[in-house]
């Protein structure tokens, strides 16, 4: 089959290893004028996977009309806050019966929207062909060949077939989920724990805090997960659970770096200001916090990391204020029914 | 009330502390003559927990019948191999209406009792006073008072308060459950796949397939608990993901190093006899192995492992075939049914 991936990032560029392993021809495409020469010159996307040489079948095309001629498979791969404008530029020459495949994490400031439904929204037509991709994954470890897992999300079962089908390697292990709502909802919230993780390492905190919050914190991403319309096994899945532990655990993240400063003493104001990095957990803690309030959904560690980054408090009480709440059996939380996988 | 702790290994030790912050008198026993003496000079217990002074009103008593006397609260903590040994020398002293505690992890070889079923054999009559308590816990950091969080477990919710009540501070937050057979089976299987982890960081896999390897870990043990009768939303919890997730990725345990040590091509056995250290996971890895073939549970990654220690296959080998098994949803394997948490 012929796969389209919009634009070339580093995880959409990884992405065309397992596709073109399978046989698939990979077409990418990037805004940057230079990056259809350059890479077809060296098979190499210098700007974000540098040091990784594609195979032959892929190339890259100098227009988004180029890259989606007669495309069967169409990856869409932006950061989050450029995918509206992505999805325009895509919908007026997305074949018809192509499928779609969403793989950035986020969700849209203000409208609080998941990537899904934001392509729903500026793709007539497409919700039936759409699929959604997360697990933990490091792009350059995928790009490598290393041994990876992830989830592929769709209402419909066969159509994410078809993507485990044209994704899957011996390296590269897929799996199958009817469940798009609690895939898109742990890759966008793993971030906010992040922080709060970095946060309880910052102030020395010791590796049993920061074992509880990695598990707290996905009971009440399940929580919420589930007053969405989520399945809650999904969060303890490779989309939750496992992007999480990847998040919190693996080399430093921006996200754990900025929780690590705020924990040793520096607001987020001045470290925004001094490494001049977007820092996606911070955007995600409010969107988080709204979304807990919005559903009525009781989230301890999200409100208290939503306090230190926006309300100025001491990341010392808010820990003593999360340690401190009603002694609860595990399943439950005070105010609240018994929720599955909570 | 009174509390005592049998015997004070570091965990024991440890647990007098947020006893005695909630002003519980706490007596401490081991077998060791020059113990007793010693501790009560220093208050320190310099072979298991050494550098830390535990509060005054932790004293040790110079025989498990002083220990015992007029205990409201008995913490059996030995190693599992000792376990049957303790239960036989409490038996004798052990007050009628004391409560008592499980925090020994492991399984009985051969057997592959649960601790607390190895604790109903040889006390007559304690069933309904026993209760497990497990979790992400390095006994150093509790002892230091540094955050942490466990679980307390006992069919009967009332006895587990109990205990939430005696041992819960600002600093260590226990929750409840009435499943100490989900609880026992997490704290007992997660060397196995720390034993893994080592394996896949030791053939330099990445963190991709460490993420991967914690998260389909849980979901076989899941499998496998809800087989033996627990509830499978517990291994989503403190005493599954959470230990999993601070055995997996805190200090080098020695699980993790066996296993790092032959994913860099030394054998089982080269390992041990270089090192002369016990390796929890190595027994339990069968164990886990024998109970799948009883309960007929789908249990790839722990199949590999077995195979790696105890049948001399390549552990690139293991991944590869790891890799390779059928594509699945995530939620089932082929051959089983959808399962809860799996």
């Amino acid at each position: 089959m012929r796969a389209a991936i919009i634009p070339a990032g580093n995880w959409g560029t990884a992405l065309a290893v397992p596709l073109s392993d399978n046989g698939h021809t990979v077409r990418l495409w990037r805004r940057t004028p230079d990056f259809a020469p350059e890479f077809n010159r060296t098979r190499e996307n210098r700007t974000h996977l540098p040091g990784v040489v594609l195979p032959p079948g892929v190339t890259a095309a100098a227009t988004v009309e180029e890259a989606l001629a007669a495309a069967d498979l169409v990856v869409l791969a932006p950061a989050s806050a450029g995918l509206r404008e992505i999805c325009r530029a895509v919908a007026a020459h997305l074949p018809p019966t192509a499928l779609v495949l969403s793989v950035t994490k986020g969700l849209e400031p203000e409208t609080l929207r998941r990537m899904s439904q934001v392509i729903t929204e500026e793709i007539p037509g497409v919700a039936k062909r759409l699929a959604v991709l997360s697990g933990p994954n490091f792009a350059i470890e995928v790009a490598r060949g290393l041994p990876a897992t992830s989830v592929v999300a769709a209402p419909d079962l066969a159509v994410a077939r078809v993507w485990q089908d044209a994704l899957s390697t011996l390296r590269f292990r897929v799996y199958t989920s009817t469940d798009p709502v609690g895939v898109e909802i742990g890759g966008a919230l793993k971030n906010v724990i992040a922080i709060g993780v970095g946060i309880s390492d910052g102030l020395g905190m010791g590796q049993n805090a920061r074992a509880g919050l990695i598990t707290r914190g996905i009971a009440e991403m399940t929580r919420l997960g589930l007053a969405m319309g989520a399945n809650p096994r999904t969060f303890a899945g490779l989309s939750g659970l496992g992007d999480l532990v990847l998040t919190c655990t693996g080399d430093l993240s921006r996200n754990r770096q900025a929780g690590l400063a705020i924990g040793r003493g520096k607001t987020l104001a001045q470290f925004l200001a001094e490494t001049g990095v977007v820092v996606e957990g911070v955007p995600a803690a409010r969107a988080a916090w709204q979304l807990a309030q919005r559903h009525g959904v009781d989230m301890p560690i999200t409100e208290q990391i939503y306090a230190v980054l926006y309300q100025g408090k001491d990341p010392r009480l808010a820990t003593r204020d999360l340690m401190s709440r009603l002694r609860t059996h595990e399943y439950e939380e005070s105010g609240g029914p018994p929720l599955m996988g909570s």
